[in-house]
Order: structure tokens, then sequence, then C-alpha cells
């Protein structure tokens, strides 16, 4: 399991007094960039030496708690499923051991022309290393 | 059924030429606002005569074709399911007739302390009369 | 002169109750873009048909009054200064006519290998007639 | 000097390729932010133990340079001036050692009412431990 802290800061919340719900999205965001980076591929290697990248295709989330300013998020990342050129991870957002957001995003490989990819080998071998269970 | 228009800056893209993908739950809460508005409760009345507000507890969401820069989308939001306190919205994003993104959302409604709270009956009227089917 | 509303959304609004400061700059990039799009020029055409676009190389901004969620602000752009590859903008951003907030711009084209380009002859003509005394 | 780095993530960054303009100014934020935490003034406790805030009143800032997807910006904070109700930060952004950004910041302190207030005499003293030259 990857996990990854941020801070809330300013610009992450909103006149409610709480975490605007599109930015929990970001957070998610940036922890698939470390998960992927911590395998060896980070986003602008992937895009020079293999010229692919990874689209959302569908999201399921659940917010349960909201995030303040200051707080200190901890994102834990599981992938959960992997094909030929797409992938599922469940992504947990905690603040001090209380669940805020959880997130189930399937991704698809894509090149560029945008049209769906194969991933490369050498990423699907990464990504069956890291799989959930292993 | 609720339409409204906005239009792609520079801000909702990112490196990958496209719309960031935390940016179209942007729209839809835009569209959702002015949904509100058209209804006669816009957001800063709600908390200032009624103490209220709303939050999102769930999102169900398919990408089906990326925006871009300088494109006008358009966005279609429907009522589905109204209870006490809650409400669930289906929200579709389109560019020149072509489904770029679609969207369940659940939202609660909450007091000043962050609790569920019953939704006023002035706002349940409104929102029976612009519900799917009506 | 140039006039563009827009409206203010939670997205624009942090825990502060107010427009974070950061986004004023993004409303102006939107004026911008509207600026030159009813000069013929909209930000994807310039980088398809000239293969130029503008880089920000410079901002001096004055924050006076903020702006609230629902309001509705007015901005208003002057081309103040044209040069062979680069020029300056006076946006002054208002609600209500109440001045909120004003920033001078400068923006230097560039090619698509981001080094400084001399503006297109057309685009520059377009600017002539637009500039603010005429 | 206070130093703080960050990551650049595709949230940052447009169509363009590089980090959009007003992203700059969220990355200052945060530094204000950490450099306001070392000194043990967290914002969420200054609103909570004082009833007090900071807003921007004026920007000056250089685009040097862009940063891009991937790199790792790293910002400097001095504080350059401080009065009973305000102070001003020179910020600076880095990327391996490549200016990237410039800016001075002006603040003001105010209450809860939006109106200047006074800071804290704990807050300046610890403003004054940290300025620029001491």
């Amino acid at each position: 399991m990857h996990r990854q802290n941020f801070r809330i800061y300013y610009e992450d919340t909103d006149a409610g007094g709480v975490v605007y719900y599109a930015n929990y999205l970001k957070f998610a965001e940036r922890a698939r960039s470390e998960f992927l980076r911590d395998a060896g591929f980070e986003n602008s290697k992937l895009r020079k030496d293999f010229s692919i990248g990874f689209v959302v295709r569908s999201i399921q989330a659940e917010y349960h708690s909201p995030a303040r300013l200051d707080d200190i998020i901890q994102i834990e990342t599981v992938l959960t499923e992997i094909k030929n050129s797409s992938f599922i991870m469940k992504q947990s957002i905690f603040s001090d051991e209380r669940l805020l957001f959880t997130m189930n995003v399937r991704l698809a490989c894509i090149g560029n022309d945008f049209r769906p990819a194969r991933m490369p080998i050498e990423l699907r071998g990464a990504f069956y290393e890291r799989r959930s269970g292993n």
C-alpha cells in the first residue's frame, strides 16, 4: 500500500469553511503521480519515453467527513485491478485516522493521439509487483 | 431540465492538453448553483436566511470525451430524487452535442454545525416543481 | 474598453469567506482571452495558425475590496502599450461599481519553443484598433 | 530565510505545457503559511486565538522562467518590512537553482469584520526575530 501526506492550504478550502469537494480529486491525482514515480514511471517520463499518458475513465467517490485548513491528510492508494490498457485504484483519505473520503478510479492508457494504448510491459510488471495482495 | 453553458479557459486545462479531470466537478457545481438560483435559493441566501448549506455525499462519474481550450460546454442538470434532507442530481456535460461527462451526485443538507438538517419546506416545494418528469 | 462579467462560485472562495487572492488572476486571464477572441484571435487559433502563444512576464496588482460568493464581477480590460513582441494591459475588477482589484500585466509573445516571437502583423493591427485612446 | 519545497502536479499546469501563471501565487501562499506555522502561528490558530487573519493588499511579480510537470520547486521567503498592522515579504521560486519567479507581497492584518487590525504583540515579536538581516 502506498501512502502520501499533504497539508491543507487556503487554496483547498471554500467559503463553506472546509475543503472544496473537487479538490479531493486533486489530492488523489497527486498520490497517483507519486505512486507512479515510486514505481519508476513519473508522468513526464511516460510521455517522453513511451508516448503514453493516463486518463480517468470513471470514478465512484464517497465523502465521509470534511478536511479543514491546516489539516494534514494521508492518502492510501491501492492497485486493485490491472488490465492490458487500464487499471483500477482504490484511494482513501484520512486525517488523524478519521476516514474522510474514498474513491475507486479507473484509468486508461492513451497514446499521443488520445486513443487507447497498451501499457508498456515494464510498467505492467511494476504494477503487478505493487498490486494489492502482493 | 436545467441548462447552463461555460467556456473553457487555460485555468481549466492541464499539460495533457485537455481539461483536468477534477474541473468537471467545478463546472457541475456551478451548474447546481445556477439551478438553485433559478429556483430562488442562491447559496448565500440559503446560509443567511435558513442557516443551511449543501455538501456532496457521493458521486459516480463517467468521462467519455475530453473538453479542450476555447470549447463551450453545456451542462444539463436534472433532479432525480428528493428526500427530507438530501437529493440526487444527474448532470451531463456536452460540447457541440458530443457527450463528454456524466455524473450522479447525492447532496445532503447540513446546518451551521455541519450536521444533517431537513431542507426548508419552501426549498423542497421548489425542488418538486423542478423534478425530472414534471 | 473591453468588459466581461463573471459569477463568483464556491470554487473561487476560501475559508476566509471571500475570493482567494490568486483567483483574481484567473478572472483577469479569462477576460484577456475574451478580448483576444473578440479581436478574432482566440488562443487555440493563435497556436494552430501562427504557432504562437502569450506568457505573463510581470504583474503589479492592488487588492482593494474582496468579492464574495454569488457576486457578479465586471472586468474592464484596456490595452495600454503595444510593442513588437509584447504588450501591456490594465485590468480592473468591479462589483456593483465598487472597485475590487486592479492589475497591470505585461505579456510576451512566444513561439512553440517558448522563445520570444514577434506578434503577427494581423494581430498587431487588431491591437492598434483596440488600443486605449482610439 | 525560510525555504519550502513543492512538487508540480498536473493540476498546476495548463494546456501551454507549463505551470499556469496564477498558480505561483498558490505556491507563495503555501510558503507564507509554513513561515507562519514555523513561527508558531498557523492560520487556523490566528483565527481562533486572536480573531485575526491576513489579506493580500498588493503584489509585484516577475515571471522569469516556467516550471513544468514533475519539477520540484523551492520557495524562499523573506520578511522585508514589519509595521503595526501589515508586513511585506519577498518570495523567490527556484527549480534546480534556476530562478523562476519573484514576488513582493504586502499583507494586512484584519479582524473578523474584515477591518484593519493591529498584529498581536506575540506575532510581531516572532516576526522581528525572523526579519531579514537578523
